[in-house]
């Protein structure tokens, strides 16, 4: 038995407390993490409050998870003991199917396996999160974090990180590109600084003219307000490409209406029903509009590799694990600039 | 004075009728052309009834026009009499900005200027369609019909042709690929003709059973009947593209549940606000919808060149003038096998 601690909570009601969890044994190609950091992402609420109608109860969220590698299988390649890796939102997949060979792990037809709330393959027990003392991982899904980086800052990487690069990074955002981040929250601040770093001319599209200070100090070249009609008049027709960051309902009509001729916006935020889009807004232009979910394993070490090379690591505020349900309640009020972290020792 | 007979109407309530109408004098560049046939599209209707708000009346319809030149002005290189000819949707254009230069002018940044509707350059006054005995358009804008066509259904290629070959060609559908045509309509019987000659493997997508016969007639290797949701089912993510011809408001959730990973569903035919698209449609397989209008001069240009060389025509019901707007009503109630096409000849 490999019982450890953990927080999470037995139903949707109830707030996070402290549990106990058992993970499974260290396989031949598992590393054994101790946790550092571990952000806390929007989704995490969704999950722990049943919001998407699929939780499993004890639940313990966390996919934004850094920590110290502390033991490894006997037939571990590429990581050893001491060394500092991240976890993000998958844990497993089948790696057979063309999804899977293709680096779209996200994508898996089988399912991939959620890093919490999903259904290991070894044991057949549910998977739980990174609010916890250590995690057990199959070191195909297991990232390695460049070491100039501040590390608790590095992990909203694993999913704000991945989640915002994953599309800038598919559609080949280059320099000198005219690229809008629509919403600015935990992921639209990462879309930011890797717009920026990728050398677009990037615009922060906001209806809050109080975020445009801070768009700015992010990398943003420039603000739009949305809500000034005359603002998004001048702006028409000129983005190459919109990152669409927004996580609720709202009308997207508006912003097809910045695109370029063949230029996308890509919608990484919303997984809910949208304001009716008009025909007209797509058919004027021949204009797209896309989805993208996470990112495969392999760009996720490219989107590593970037932040190390670049120097970007995600605002964070950090927490201590007791102060989780009012971080909780403020990330649903939208009141932290950019990601809480928790510092893994207060559970210790 | 350039007095010729039409059939227009003088507002939206009217009926259409036999109208005198002014034509420009054939300028330097011009091609006048006797119209032989042309076809009925359903914005036609739009248009005669204002359904969207910006007819001029009195208004004279039809942007599929076929006929025979009959004079050219001195600087026309590439027309001469007695050729016969197309003209579709756009009879002028800035022919500077970037999309025109891409050869795309049906997204002029000055406004392309419709064959009815518009505003010619030269004279400043209202343009008319193809529901008249002549018409003299800028030799740019005519096009070369394949004399090997049943000239009759040529007509309904230059609008009903080109906006479902445009977005087939520009996606680069070729052999093998898994096409859908959602709609069996004007616009979706030229869709499986043109998916089929292209050597993809082609579904027609209906709510309807009845029309699972005369799609396949038409082309497509097979049909799924959209309300049957094991049908739906059995062919999720599996399409590497669809071509959405519904004319209306419509739930676009299903199809988008039909597309393989970063598969696109090209919108053609409802320019109006659609049913609320779930983000979710789009995030999980990193799934695109897009937009289309018409196509560009050059494209439609290739467009009856590939129907001269495949033997591609529209399915037609010839109509005598007067009966115009008996049709105008039964287009209105989808009863029409596929394209009304008017024989001039009854207006002379």
């Amino acid at each position: 038995m490999n019982l450890i601690k953990a927080y999470g909570t037995e139903n949707s009601k109830a707030d996070l407390k402290e549990i106990i969890i058992e993970r499974r044994d260290v396989l031949e190609n598992d590393v054994k993490i101790d946790i550092l950091y571990c952000g806390v992402c929007h989704s995490d609420i969704h999950a722990a409050r049943n919001d998407w109608g699929n939780a499993k109860y004890p639940l313990v969220p966390g996919h934004e998870i850094v920590g110290k590698v502390v033991a490894v299988g006997n037939k571990v390649i590429n990581f050893k003991v001491d060394d500092i890796v991240g976890v993000g939102c998958m844990v497993d997949s089948c790696k057979t199917c063309n999804p899977c060979k293709q680096d779209l792990e996200q994508f898996c037809e089988k399912g991939m396996v959620g890093t919490y709330n999903g259904k290991d393959k070894h044991t057949g027990k549910q998977t739980f999160g990174g609010y916890s003392t250590n995690i057990i991982v199959k070191e195909d899904f297991v990232l390695k974090v460049p070491t100039n980086l501040d590390l608790k800052a590095v992990a909203p990487l694993l999913c704000a990180g991945i989640t915002t690069f994953s599309p800038l990074n598919h559609w080949k955002i280059k320099k000198g590109d005219k690229v809008g981040v629509v919403g600015l929250g935990g992921l639209g601040h990462m879309g930011i600084k890797f717009a920026h770093a990728m050398g677009a001319e990037t615009y922060m599209i906001t209806t809050s003219p109080g975020k445009a200070q801070d768009a700015k100090r992010l990398g943003a070249d420039a603000v739009i307000i949305s809500k000034n009609e005359d603002e998004m008049k001048a702006h028409k027709n000129s983005f190459d490409f919109i990152l669409n960051t927004v996580p609720v309902k709202h009308d997207i009509n508006p912003y097809l209406g910045l695109l370029k001729i063949d230029a996308t916006m890509v919608m990484v935020g919303a997984i809910e029903p949208l304001e009716p889009m008009h025909g007209g807004s797509l058919i004027m232009g021949r204009k797209r509009v896309a989805g993208s979910l996470i990112g495969g394993i392999k760009e996720t070490q490219e989107m590593l590799d970037f932040c190390g090379k670049h120097n970007i690591i995600s605002d964070v505020e950090m927490i201590a694990i007791k102060d989780i349900n009012t971080a909780f309640n403020r990330v649903t009020k939208n009141d932290v600039k950019y990601r809480f972290v928790i510092d893994m020792e207060t559970l210790k």
